[in-house]
């Protein structure tokens, strides 16, 4: 179980009941998943996190589904299980055919396994890619 | 330098030839980065490595830019100094624009923080996320 | 289940019941979490292990409290659900209140958020930070 | 090199230097590392780090020392290289000894350790360990 | 429950089918494990990877033992559950015993610890050890 | 350059060259790398880091070239420069061939992509694989 337990909104503070809320609107859903519940024992964390989170996955240069795919990918390569679950939901929502998870494992695996390969060899950088763009 | 050093084309056999030709044809540059010369010491992993990235990496239900920003994240959560060189120059190639790689950042960055947020204060996944696809 | 199972006090050899009672003496407790036990199966390793941890988290320039709290930090960057548990644990025994945990775990998540960035920008050292102490 | 390059004070925009302002004014110092030069090509990026760092990096629970040696031992256990050096450079200033860095890096090798012991040897959490503070 | 759940043999297509036949040819065993059903709703990951598997853990210049035992490593400093577990057990059924075990994952525990102090402490690369083998 | 410095045989203190020699004695070499070097700031974590590594790395249940190379693959697994470099020519020094060091690192790259698909795909435990051997 969660360290410090899980706040539900009808025990919440109206702080943060008030980001509860702004969770539920911006994702149009109408409930809280539980990691939003357990940050709510730190307010300064929850409210950041929260802002940041609600900041970088707007669509911008970036369209969602392709903000949620890298988020799991970077769940998966940390192996989070709380967020490889979470993010594979949001994911999915967002658009995400199984055909498109599927080429997303399969990036994934791949950098995991080149990423050890250049290092393990001790490859040096190549010029070319040294310099900024 | 690279554990058993690099392998020009000059100086390869002709199954790595081969291989090398592949890369050049299928990427339409004129040159070999320095990953593929070192693992040109090891045929079979050579050629597998290569097979494998050339078939992942192929336009299907994901297109490559979306691809090399995936690889991208990957490799930057591992902190991988080759391949983040690399892939930041292959996803440039593909159309990645500089404010592109400013959102990918800052999901990459993001999701490493929630991830050590989720593990940290040990958040039980959701009964809802736990129901296969 | 843990790969070779747990020896019990009961069943210990008098080699390991040593080092249990020295354990216990230590922490000023009168149980064995499941580590200890799962590595007794290897006395060296137990021994090592526990005279290493012993040694390590008495209080010296730093005292346990802030020591637990690094334990902590690092068990939840490497997202260890088994030390994460442990150490929560620990920690608050030596005097971790809740708003310290929030603000360790606060700490924790923006250090791998920002650790991604730095590598991510293949931000170079600045000159200033390269000079032994 | 950095990615995108660094941007010095000089040709930065206002934007960019108000922040640059008050990272110098809340750290009393008069130069701006490269970290900070690297995020400035995104300035929702740039701002949003510099507000969270600033936040959480403030004296609270835990004191400004205690808080770098915390992001110092996340930094070594990820590895990331101009993280280590900045933040040793950040905890020397706020006072860490020669003798806490010894024990702080005493602490994150054995916690590295036994984070993969516990989980190499598939150890289920103790009961005792299981509910919530 | 894994994200696409599993694809039985009794339900798979003739190409999952095939390879499910290769597996157990292969690994002289009855019965497919979940890693291998979670994988076949991905038809060329399922292929690709097998065919890799089945390449790399063939007996060369190592042995079998020698890469299970090297599999389990990686597995266990990467903390994947699924991965230690199956490992675990093909590397006992490939002759590693209680003992063995124990000093693979006192070295694993040994290089997980000594990595960080390396990188912690800011330790440059020797100069014998630079130079290509 | 490493964060306190290194510390030269000849300005060692009689309790630091005791160690030293006992190194160069037991790896029959007539040099100290700089790892060593920079732990000698900190007495307690070189005797015991030392005395620990020679423990771990003799001949046991496991030969000193089976346990360089599970060294040098969780070295790998973590990124690690210094470790990977150093423990590339202990490796070698114990009889790794270049067909060896390949085939170790075929294993280490696949391991570390199925590390990712098994989490990723959210791939459960078998049953069978959770009894104790």
């Amino acid at each position: 179980m969660a360290t410090l337990g899980l706040i539900e909104y009808s025990e919440a503070s109206p702080e943060v009941r008030e980001i509860y809320d702004d969770i539920m609107a911006t994702r149009q859903t109408d409930w809280i998943n539980n990691f939003w519940k357990a940050l709510a024992h730190d307010l300064p964390t929850l409210r950041r996190t929260w802002k940041g989170v609600k900041q970088i996955m707007a669509a911008g240069a970036l369209d969602l589904l392709t903000k949620e795919m890298i988020y799991l990918a970077v769940s998966a390569t940390n192996q989070c299980g709380y967020c490889i679950a979470s993010h594979t939901a949001a994911a999915c929502k967002a658009g995400m055919t199984n055909a498109m998870l599927g080429e997303l494992m399969a990036v994934v695996g791949m950098a995991n396994e080149t990423n050890r390969l250049a290092s393990g060899y001790q490859v040096e950088v190549d010029e070319r890619f040294r310099t900024p763009k």
